[in-house]
């Protein structure tokens, strides 16, 4: 199993765009062999940091992902929009 | 429903000394009300990068959570083993 965090920063005139490509992004990955979960949060504090929390069953099911016509269409629109580089870690369960 | 997101920096030469610390921290707060999930993950690439992926029903369960006997004793000894300050996040789950 893979778990990944994704710490996104909308800029704050650009929201509403955002998550509606987000809705999109994470219906279809949603039907993708080997995803587990994949949903999106949003800070309880600051609305721009949006935060999508994954669990993969492998890491080739992550990289087929990455892969995906809907990732390599969506997320570089998605990055255009954002006000810094996403801070992105893939993690093994310790405990 | 809270989610956390508690990212944090182990000091390398401390790391066996912080997941001893972990390891106890998780065993007590999962036995708390209102404790979903309370899981510690480690970076594929980073040993030291060690982030703490919560679910609480409530937010007032996480705040009965950060008064708890256990947490105000372990947390602030494992800050003291970290390279720099944790960060954490709160968030409503969006999509």
């Amino acid at each position: 199993m893979v778990k990944v965090v994704a710490k996104n920063f909308a800029k704050e005139d650009k929201l509403s765009e955002i998550i509606q490509l987000y809705k999109e992004l994470v219906e279809l990955t949603r039907k993708e062999e080997g995803c587990i979960k994949y949903e999106l949060y949003q800070d309880k504090d600051d609305a721009t940091i949006l935060t999508m929390i994954e669990e993969w069953e492998s890491k080739k099911a992550l990289d087929e992902h990455l892969e995906s016509e809907h990732f390599t269409r969506i997320v570089p629109t998605l990055n255009k929009l954002m006000s810094r580089q996403t801070d992105m870690n893939l993690y093994n369960k310790l405990i």
